[in-house]
């Protein structure tokens, strides 16, 4: 098993231009890179909470109201959203995670806004809705 | 501004006990110690999730219906509850975000299952349970 650690914690937000002033001036936190993805008809930003490259922040705001993004947003509102845990054989994982009869949300690795990604069920574990990340080669 | 890394982010479950094997089944991820908290009228455990003692898993389960906890597991089932972030000077970071007119939960640190914390209401920043932690002197 090559699970762990966090990588992000990610929260919904309607605007992330309105949302990073009050992270610095709340937190301390300044925010990494946007980035836009079309595909998931969203958009991201990193927030590093500190020295380790994982443990980050992950704002995530629908860019229309065709996403499962935008469907959160509408029902519950600004708020969080998935965990995201580091795997260095995401293939491997899925496969020992689909043997233990757990629902995948994404069978295969698929492109994220960085690196390699899939989704766990909430239905799977505890209501969470578990990523799983293998950073891009550095 | 003295706030980060992640410390761990909570999940609220029925029951510590049933879900631990599924984390270590999952996930690879062992518990930690398992606090008894009568006064908050819950009980949590910890899971490291790297070698970096902060980015933990917390579960917290109420021991009877009469604490928030117990509303948010009876409104909202199990899920994601909160993100507690490291304070290495709670009671200056409490004063700093008072003057920006942010809703505290805790005005002064309380003992929490490990050090001193304080929580921030989800209205003051994308609708999150921000929870603060200056860990314990080691």
């Amino acid at each position: 098993m090559t699970i762990g650690p966090i990588d992000h914690v990610a929260v919904v937000v309607r605007s992330i231009e309105e949302s990073l002033p009050r992270y610095a001036e709340l937190f301390g936190l300044r925010p990494g890179r946007i980035y836009e993805l079309p595909a998931q008809r969203s958009r991201v930003c990193f927030l590093p909470t500190g020295p380790d490259p994982a443990a980050r922040l992950e704002l995530v705001q629908p860019i229309d109201g065709e996403s499962g993004v935008a469907r959160f947003l509408s029902v519950r509102g600004e708020g969080l959203h998935h965990v995201c845990l580091r795997s260095t054989d995401l293939p491997a994982d899925l496969a020992a995670l689909a043997a233990r009869d757990v629902e995948l949300i994404d069978t295969a690795p698929r492109p994220g806004a960085e690196g390699q990604v899939a989704f766990v069920h909430p239905r799977s574990l505890n209501g969470v809705l578990w990523e799983l990340l293998t950073p891009p080669q550095t």
